[in-house]
């Protein structure tokens, strides 16, 4: 590796003959450190090409300026929005983002946020993986002193600060909607894992039926990984028992949009066969024909109050906070694929 | 600020009234180091608690193991599957990928890239923003010993490595398939920025027509942001211009769904009426009513690419290798939105 070394401060110290201590402070203006040292440390620099960079001068005030985040994946607006929203508030005060993705694998977000914490980052933001159910990793960043902030997918048994949306509430908003349309069976699709989002997403359109008189029928109740081939599968299925439905509301907007195709293969027609409801308000939710309704999950301010949140740790850092929660309202947007009647 | 200060090596030094680079060559197991001195070092770190990082360890033997990656934005599906395609190569490779956003904003890149040299990153691999004509900053990286290289958005003018897929070509075919189902007025919408991307995906459409001696009419072509309200826009001038059309060929997935929004409202038929072609390959480019013929820009195998490219030079630091340009053959999609006739 014919890499030419950088210059450190040792090749400063051995060049003077004096030690790495006295160039470090002198480079940094020590005032213990004599005017005549500090002119020949900085002369010495400059011949040897020495390049302090704001790195090690944050490594030594301990600052580095970064934000880490760990997410499953940018590739879904959802995140990639969340994102913008940390973004746009960071970059005010002056602080930049650094992005992982842990492709819901939990090998990989152990060394992410291991890599982040070496990069020595400021805070560390998560969306949890769906395959996490340990949160060593985790442990290690909160013992390092590092703020550590969840969102949407959080760890439920860790004591740091969240930001989730009322995912129960959207879902009883949605479930509600679908009722008072005139739809009586409706189906659900959801995820087998037990992350906080998807059991909040199943409790209120279950409460939903129930407080409308209706029944939870198991048999309309499917899950899965819930993307598009999830929701072909899941629409095949529903066809295949012959338990009459007319309505699906889909934990996630990928796999309605699968439902979607399956059923007008089969030539049902919607919404007036069947009416369709997503999650996510992922853009091509619009763009279907007919257009989804869906649940926004309001992910710029979601990203900034978890911004936010990160900001006030920080200038309170040592003090005693309360772990905060802060809970955010969803958009519930109707379009026409509900609309059997308006 | 009442943070804990962390232990530093100085710290060590102090207390055992030796030098700061002793300790470090202790602390690295130097051979010029006594046995009896690394015992005091080792336990004296162990009694204050001192911790190592392996990003200063990083800094030491001139690799930190990360590699840093520059995007206009994640929420795009072929940024991110580029990502993704550079990720899973690095892996293997035991490296970590960390991304930053540039929002197609000149003076966010410029911080980005500072940030991720400061984060003495192993490598940048860069796709331009919009609005970056100059590229001071990325002298800097190139000065500091980094590699850089470019994918898809590539600098012309700068002595590094690029990765690009061959866009004239795809937009010659898919011109071609156009005129080949029976389209004769075909309507552009492309970019005014002078990026490379754009200006290639113009001489393809261009040269397609000429070869199959059809004129470029003016009036057809369409100039903008390429969003989807822009999309929308452009159909409406369009019909506005009453300058006969029978398909629209865009330089962006977005632009030809406003398009077909547009359209669809006129009570145009699409193909029937009017043939619509985009680029990109979005996902919902499947979802529209109908789906859209696109172009596949081949994301997965163009992050391999670059990842490799950094590989090799990171393996020949040092060496005069010759600066590659690598160019990816593209995939032309054809959906329903452009059977006129098939």
């Amino acid at each position: 590796m014919g890499k030419k070394e950088k210059a450190t401060i040792h090749d400063i110290a051995t060049k003077l003959g004096i030690t790495a201590s006295t160039v470090s402070r002198a480079l940094n203006n020590h005032p213990r450190i004599s005017a005549k040292t500090k002119k020949l440390v900085n002369e010495a620099a400059k011949e040897i090409d020495y390049k302090p960079n704001s790195f090690a001068v944050a490594l030594r005030n301990g600052r580095s300026k970064l934000i880490g985040i760990v997410v499953p994946t940018v590739n879904r607006n959802f995140f990639s929005s969340v994102v913008r929203g940390i973004e746009e508030f960071a970059n005010e005060r002056d602080y930049r983002v650094i992005i992982t993705q842990s492709y819901d694998d939990y090998e990989k977000e152990k060394q992410t946020v291991d890599a982040l914490i070496d990069a020595q980052v400021d805070g560390i933001l998560v969306s949890l993986g769906k395959t996490t159910s340990r949160h060593q990793h985790f442990k290690k960043a909160i013992d390092a002193g590092i703020p550590l902030i969840f969102f949407d997918r959080v760890a439920e048994n860790l004591p740091v600060g969240q930001v989730v949306i009322d995912d129960y509430q959207a879902s009883f908003k949605m479930t509600e909607h679908l009722i008072k349309e005139g739809y009586r069976h409706i189906a659900h699709f959801n995820s087998p894992v037990p992350v906080n989002i998807f059991k909040e997403r199943y409790r209120g359109y279950k409460e939903a039926l129930e407080t409308y008189g209706l029944s939870v029928d198991p048999r309309l109740i499917l899950h899965s990984n819930l993307q598009l081939e999830d929701g072909r599968d899941s629409a095949r299925k529903l066809l295949d028992r012959k338990v009459p439905f007319d309505a699906i509301f889909s934990a996630s907007d990928y796999s309605i949009v699968g439902a979607l195709q399956e059923l007008k293969k089969h030539g049902i027609r919607v919404p007036e066969d069947v009416g369709l409801a997503g999650f996510g308000n992922e853009p091509f939710t619009e763009f279907t024909d007919p257009p989804l309704s869906t649940v926004d999950q309001v992910s710029i301010p979601m990203g900034q109050a978890v911004a936010k949140m990160f900001f006030d740790l920080l200038e309170n850092q040592g003090k005693a906070l309360p772990v905060q929660q802060i809970v955010l309202s969803s958009e519930v947007i109707f379009r026409a694929s509900t609309r059997k009647f308006s």
